[in-house]
């Protein structure tokens, strides 16, 4: 059985992501969406909160199942049997730490191997860093991430004397 | 009238920015500048401080006006019943942001295009960054940013003794 | 007499620094490897103990030395009368920093010049950043480390109580 | 008034020039579509025939115009009075010869000046060369080009006795 | 069962491509190393030396077959009932030029998808062009591609006398 | 005696060349300007008009030598016992090569390094082929080459009935 392994914060899980892990449970007999639990830097949805959203957007795909996961990914997969890493490639600047992230990955152990989907085109530019702050400043993310999310996102943020400052 | 808006934080205004806006002048009927009020991010000046700055760097341009803002720019440029939103395209980093914003913004309004302007090549790798790391090591920033930029630059960071750690 | 200087906040010294500074002392009289004292970021290690690390893998190497510096790069080559200011080339994102730094550098003190070296294919795409956060997550870096360093790094992040959170 | 040339081979014209050339169309009191006379590399359509398939494709929007060059294109805008070069930007690899074009046109004649539009995300990965490789070689190209490309390509191409060779 | 196609000019195969086959042949069922007819373009070897060399160097892998193909990848792909269509990632340059194929190719044939691997750090930055011009050269090229190629060049271009020109 | 050479073809040299030379002159004790002989692609000068042209340029530059080679340049560096090879960074299409281009040489002569220097950012983005191709058309390439090189270019394309074609 091929296992394979998709790991992130997914603060919080996009349409992006999920146009990744449809791909790759085409080819995978399982994937593990794995969410890491973070705590060297600020996430705007707690662990508990990001693996409730992902589960509500991919539970009803059969060969994927979803985890939270702490550690080195590479330890993560080798426990799980993972034969993969599963990686969305998007833009440029991410080309150069996911080639970064690979190489020291596979030098961590050396049975696992990263393997690269690309994204509809539509998703192609779509990031969780944009949909944060755009959903903070009372943006409309209508069909940047999934329709359970959109619907956290505006509860979250309908207050608008909580917001300050502006760009994006 | 065709309406552009020029958005960023402007931390301080550059020589690059000054370029850009020039060029953006020439096209538009009316160009603003429009100073985002941040509280997500330090910024070295206040927004009063960096708008006063861009307003003594740009107030003789007779078709350009300053404002600040808050919220999404997508929203300002509406109330303002702009039709454009100005960018400057510098270097490949820039690139990827640029992309992802100006396909975010399409999405949360179609009817703001961004058109993007380049600066001359002396101050294409140029920024705001640099130019503050550059100051606050007491470095010699004359030609990058506008005289009366440079002179608060210096003022702030005149005394050595307040300076602490090296490189750049 | 051709002096150089290689500055960083070595944070830790990786062998990709080391092969780059190998080959500049090939090339330059005198190399020194400058330190940086750093207030406005976090750093894992003191700056103690950042130039001990780099002493400990260089110091057997005849025209090398260490030394810590704070101010501006520029202005502590003026005074060990450098020439150059040595870079190491490694991917695209660096890069765009890279052409800034050096025009920035060059502008600040036209007498000194940025020369770029490339490390070896296998510490391409290596950087002290992925190391520290390979180290907290108790990875195996060895190979991409100095052996001393590695012993440094284990040592420090041998509690696995400590460790919170995962990924990379 | 505001005019504006978008110069290029359109060899053939694409959805994703059309898209382009309707942005720029919102801004300018006229674009002019300009289909180079090209000698030096062999097209696969006569610069009448790629004049005529872009007459098709925008003679119905009212502020466009399509003419034939040859010189000079920043000759050719001093010609016909436009104080701007459109530029369609997509790739990174489009975008270092973008900067570097702009930066040459600009230092022949300072009073034009370049200005960057971006196209739909779902038209960003088109370019003419890879709807020839594709038409050659039999692929379906529908949504791509415009209808009356397709059709003239289909037409050309619809002879699989001609194909040789495979690949894309 | 789930076959892959990797498909390529290969010519000639090097250690960059049997790197991305291994890989991907631990990940499939079964995969096709695709060798293009191509007529467009001058090849160093023809399509039978081109496949022979293929032969020679993964033959010994059991779930891997070496066949030609013209026409379209994507019909290629269909025809073999392969699901994935296997690309190997290298440099950024080849990074946009991959987007493009990959999303070309989806929107002729929605059924197949790309795959993308990463070969080792010492292949990252071998090309067939590059070994081409190398060998042609009389440079040493040992290492970068299999054996059984590096013979074939060497008596290819042992023969100083039909060398001209220089560089690299 | 540290001996550097900077190889290519120079067709012509440009500004942004004799910038890379000048800087490379200061840090070497002697620099060759080794000219390409070039037969696998078509040059608009001949060999012997490409060195009469970088000769006029930089002859008067005391350690600067001009040869020309062909074969290997790793093997003229031997020949010529230089310990390094200049290279000059300009765009991030160049970057690529660049790597590829330093890699295969080390691996093909470990002996000589690749040192990269940084044009000043007007010369950046100036190339030879765009220079090339300015000149075909008639444009002014005034402060992009040197005077001598100007001088044979507008002869060369002076009679305005050769030109055929336009763009740029």
């Amino acid at each position: 059985m091929r296992i394979a392994v998709y790991a992130g914060t997914f603060d919080p899980i996009t349409n992006g992501h999920l146009d990744i892990i449809e791909r790759a449970a085409n080819l995978f007999d399982k994937v593990i969406l794995a969410v890491a639990v973070v705590n060297y830097k600020q996430t705007m949805f707690t662990v508990e909160e990001r693996y409730q959203m992902a589960l509500d957007v991919v539970g009803n795909i059969p060969n994927v199942e979803v985890e939270c996961f702490d550690g080195l990914l590479v330890d993560f997969c080798r426990q799980k049997r993972a034969c993969s890493i599963i990686r969305g490639l998007r833009a440029i600047s991410d080309f150069d730490r996911e080639f970064q992230l690979a190489l020291l990955n596979r030098q961590m152990n050396g049975e696992v191997d990263s393997v690269f989907f690309m994204a509809d085109a539509k998703y192609l530019f779509i990031s969780s860093r944009f949909i944060r702050n755009a959903a903070v400043l009372g943006g409309n993310i209508h069909g940047m991430v999934p329709e359970s999310v959109e619907k956290i996102l505006i509860e979250k943020f309908s207050d608008k004397n909580k917001r300050q400052g502006g760009e994006l």
